[in-house]
């Protein structure tokens, strides 16, 4: 069975492959696909991110194991689950409730069978190695949830990370700039359309603030603008993104992650 | 069967492992091998190269999906290919004639054909998961070019890529520099040889400059010079390289990518 | 089988794709699996540090390609060995005995017939691809090591990667600093403890200066000290490392790989 890997742990270290050996020594015809280990050191909504525009198109039946753990050594719980035919395992620290944007996954457990990890004396600052690689491999062989650890009703959410919104507007903030300085925020549609008074109509009715810019719509393509030109628009996975046409709209419109993303609601008195 | 990705996507983005999950998803048995994803932006002569020193070393009956892209949204056309019993996917952008050293495919097809896509509505910036990766994975599969698009005649050609080369001499450009400093130009030996009245007799008869330095002979190995000495030789591909043996030409030599390279024949009143 | 490739050759270049498709051509069912190929280049001990951290958990019956070669046009053989059930494929240049802790190899064979290169002819700078990876691949193909060269009885050692060391105390260097800032040295617990004059009472009887910190004590895990606070402990394959709990020690302390490390010993008298 298909395992994919997503952790902050680069490639330059053994962390990665001795995750990729745990888990082929468990289950050696496990294949293997990364999705990223270049998420920023602990940024769960970056990975959150990266998953919600990747995830979606691989086949059912892989097993998804994410490894972005800035809780390791407390007591944020090490769990499993499975969501129709696709199965995550990783720290519980809000990240999955993100990927599967609040839907509710139909099983969740904690990896609390120490039988199911690598040793019973697992490290206590590479649980991906000791407890999450053999979880996955464990599924990927044809184990059960049950098998490898003991039911949970619900995941930690994530709400540190989303945006604040009120009647006047939206402030959210940059989560990711991509290879081609396209600068994704961590406002999604719905988050926009649910805040406004007048939620059919995004067009004219804010003002966005990002970086030197301000925007005062959304465009449905990056061809929307001429070349060069800046722009707003939706992504494939639903985040607002800050882009240029045919450019690079980290560079050009000096904004880098982290920054504020501030979107004013016009009331309808002054408009 | 086999499914070379060459893009220049990066490996920290969502990009890659939505192209990978979507040929999984349709080839499951499908059996990926990255070439490299750390393309420079839009660099079709880099990737033409990269493909050269890797493609002839894998197996026959691969399929090599190659997404660097800088037209897309533009009316360039997608494209695979048949030569011999290799397969190649991606945008017509005049890298095939590049890789194939302007050997005619086999057969050629536009991939015109919606049912083949990922989804009849393809992102307009994204043809590398929409388009491409889906057609990669219908090869290996099985399913033939004609399944999957119409045949046409000819691949558009890259002349700007190519040095320009007159009786007085050739004048190129360094087209990449790889992790060790050595620095490969667009001078083939075809080109130089073509080029010069007297085509045998290379070493004496021009004059190379590139960055502060100049040479007069093409040597057969880095090992023909003492350590530390520059050099000019022809790499396995076909194409003139300057090295430093054991050293870093482009720290040495101050050699950066897209530096000019010109050669001066001598005239033999001159000589 | 299962053949796993570390290299200093980077991702951005043709080198490892073009090592791979070689080995695909002579065992199409080789499973591969990247180690890093991030090593500094010519970095032979952290070569040994990062196999030393992974290695150890994929399953037996794999092939460990290892192709970091300072001395690619010397003299140093290309080996091929076994160790139990794991086969290690690479220049004879004391990597592997740094891999194996000093254990004696069941078996060496140096790559010595051409018959089973990929070419009669090999490239004078690339044996990666024209002699390992090929012996990696007939291996992995279950071909045995007297098919593939002749027995030799012992490899070279890595004499000069060992930390000096008197009845005074301890010499060593930053071998690593991984991506999360831990800095790995050159010491092991075997080397503390064997030149101690006490061996079983290392806290209070040293002090280890790196650079502007000292310590006087090694920790058991990171959680022993509060965040923040710099510590010594020993890592998962016995390296003595620099870390700081939740924090980045190369930058904290400003430790560079190839910093020294000074073990100094109190003698009885003294303390």
């Amino acid at each position: 069975m298909l395992v994919t890997l997503t952790t902050d742990f680069g490639t330059r270290d053994a962390y990665v492959p001795a995750m990729k050996g745990t888990i082929l020594d468990i289950c050696p015809e496990a294949r293997l696909v990364d999705i990223t280990h270049e998420i920023n050191p602990q940024d769960v909504m970056e990975t959150a991110f990266v998953l919600r525009e990747s995830i979606p198109y691989f086949p059912d039946q892989a097993v998804h194991l994410v490894v972005v753990d800035p809780g390791v050594g407390t007591e944020r719980r090490p769990v499993a689950l499975r969501h129709g035919n696709r199965w995550f395992v990783g720290p519980d620290n809000g990240v999955f409730p993100l990927v599967l944007d609040d839907e509710e996954p139909d099983e969740i457990v904690e990896l609390d069978d120490p039988s199911a990890w690598r040793t019973e004396d697992p490290s206590t600052t590479f649980h991906g190695r000791d407890i999450f690689a053999p979880a996955a491999a464990h599924l990927a062989a044809g184990r059960s949830l049950a098998d490898i650890g003991s039911p949970i009703d619900e995941l930690e959410p994530l709400r540190w990370a989303l945006p604040i919104t009120d009647a006047e507007g939206v402030r959210g903030w940059i989560i990711h700039v991509d290879r081609f300085g396209n600068c994704i925020t961590n406002i999604t549609k719905d988050t926009l359309q649910s805040s406004q008074s007048n939620p059919g109509a995004l067009d004219g009715a804010f003002k966005c603030f990002v970086g030197s810019s301000s925007f005062t719509s959304i465009e449905p393509t990056y061809g929307a603008v001429a070349e060069g030109e800046p722009l707003l628009l939706f992504g494939s996975s639903g985040f607002l993104e800050v882009a240029v046409n045919s450019g690079n709209a980290a560079e050009l419109l000096d904004i880098r992650k982290g920054d504020a993303v501030n979107i004013v609601f016009h009331r309808d008195d002054k408009a």
